[in-house]
């Protein structure tokens, strides 16, 4: 979490110029967002979020991100919306970066999420899914099964050194996911990235999801079982049924799981498992010696990788497949 | 610039429930500050600041610092509000650690100040002095000229490190400094810290003063010194006497210097100088090799106290004293 690019008011005030938003009262450089730098923009309207978007994110991405938001926005689903300068684009730059303003949202994530706020999320998974079903742009997600050996092999040979034989494991699992990898399920968007701090509440109201910056083209039930993953463990890596029920029900609600994608989820689960093991994983031998920020855990995402190999159907996640 | 300790949404939540400030809506760890964590509060009543206070600050200056915000506020002084909980307080705890909250203040810090924003500041620093006269709490400068020779200790024998012969400048200038320094002159409170950062503009317009934690009782001709020097020197250290005159005759129209005052204010911009040259070579020998904040430029202050001791009297710096 930093603010990477330092931006002067002069320049901001310039940048915000370009804008019908009104006069510039205030800007803060915000804690927020490995990958971009984040302020917080009040003006004569309101208030904003622009982003200055560093290395890490592709430039040639942008406009799949800002069309994306906007789209999902004129679906009603509130997300930021990305606001179209006096040009009508909604990319610009400044600092010598790619820039853009979205709306400001309200709302505040939840460290230990609830059945409740599972059941909420479950429901605007569901509604993002049909909301994007329209939408014409595509994005390949280069971090799905395709993408993932690259993973290894950039952490594979060290893997042993965060746990004894995982190096094994791993090899092991990607073999049997690329043969056994789904084909044909229900295509479209998908966050890709819906963890707790995605996801803002007011009380135990959904009030708002953000940060489409991982959002692609893929498997809509994957989507799912990347959420059950973030969403229904407890800290002690343990699965809670519960959640599980409660995330899963809600979105089948909406939007009705086929027999087919009921039946895989469970591989599904293990590849959503094994795509935030390796990023984790690539991410914890990466880190220079000394550095200020902890990666996050990879071991806890061994431990429902494994939870995963050992579920026989859906119906171990707390639901009946109908 | 930083956050420091990561609150969760549901004791921020709490602590806000304690005051009559409407709903918690959204909160941000905001780059700013480099002693406290700042959080940019939203709640149903508007913004506001909370400030965790981490252990640079000490503990028991705190009621000094938040009465004399609430003192100039009620003086007319545009500052930081302290707001007080249910219980009439404005310290509270938060994560175990001094927490308040004040108002947020609109506004842009202004990185290159023209004569114009040095008029600004003039005046408003007058004011400042003037609303602070019937102060009844006092606090003694700790980095005035008392403290000076515990801060030479902490880093005369490494200052050669940093320019050639600067030990036995800093030796001299101390020595001279102790002797010299002059008793008697008109106190009060003193912002002690009232660079670019901490004022705020909109427009050409000061807009408000903000970060008392340096605030103390001392004399008042001393703060003149510390802005000439944070306001009137160009990037090549060079002095702008558009901007020094501009900055003593707009203060001086508000408060009149007398003439001991104007007599002594070379000395007295030699010893402000001398006090960040001194607190900037300690952070800069202090830091740990691989640390990703680069402290700023002790030499950038080494430049500013040669510039003074060649001053002869404050006609050098524009204005020619009545």
């Amino acid at each position: 979490m930093a603010v990477y690019t330092d931006v002067a008011a002069e320049e901001v005030a310039a940048f915000i110029a370009g804008y019908d938003v009104g006069e510039l009262l205030a800007y803060k450089g915000i804690a927020e967002g490995v990958e971009n730098s984040n302020f917080l923009v009040h003006t004569g309207r309101g208030s904003f979020i622009l982003t200055l978007y560093e290395r890490r994110v592709a430039e040639a991405d942008l406009p799949f991100f800002l069309a994306l938001m906007e789209h999902l926005a004129s679906r009603g689903i509130t997300c930021p919306q990305p606001v179209k300068n006096r040009a009508g684009q909604t990319l610009g730059r400044l600092a010598g970066r790619p820039a853009a303003m979205v709306t400001f949202l309200d709302g505040l994530w939840i460290r230990r999420p609830s059945a409740t706020h599972a059941t909420a999320l479950g429901e605007a998974l569901a509604r993002l899914h049909l909301a994007g079903a329209d939408f014409p742009m595509r994005r390949d997600n280069a971090l799905s099964v395709a993408g993932w050996r690259q993973l290894y092999a950039a952490c594979g040979e060290r893997a042993d050194q965060v746990q004894h034989d995982l190096k094994a494991l791993l090899a092991a699992e990607l073999d049997l996911l690329e043969r056994d990898w789904p084909q044909g399920l229900p295509q479209g968007v998908i966050h890709a990235d819906l963890f707790p701090d995605n996801v803002f509440f007011l009380g135990d109201k959904l009030s708002g999801l953000i940060d489409f910056y991982f959002a692609c083209t893929d498997t809509l039930v994957y989507d799912v079982a990347i959420c059950l993953n973030a969403w229904c463990f407890e800290a002690d890596h343990s699965y809670n049924v519960t959640k599980g029920r409660a995330l899963l029900s809600s979105y089948a609600r909406v939007r009705p799981l086929s027999a087919q994608e009921w039946l895989t989820l469970p591989l599904l689960a293990r590849g959503a498992a094994l795509r935030f093991l390796l990023t984790r994983l690539v991410d914890w031998l990466d880190v220079p010696p000394g550095a200020l920020v902890r990666p996050k855990d990879p071991v806890e995402y061994l431990r429902k990788l494994r939870f995963h190999q050992k579920v026989k159907s859906a119906s171990d996640y707390g639901v009946t497949a109908p």
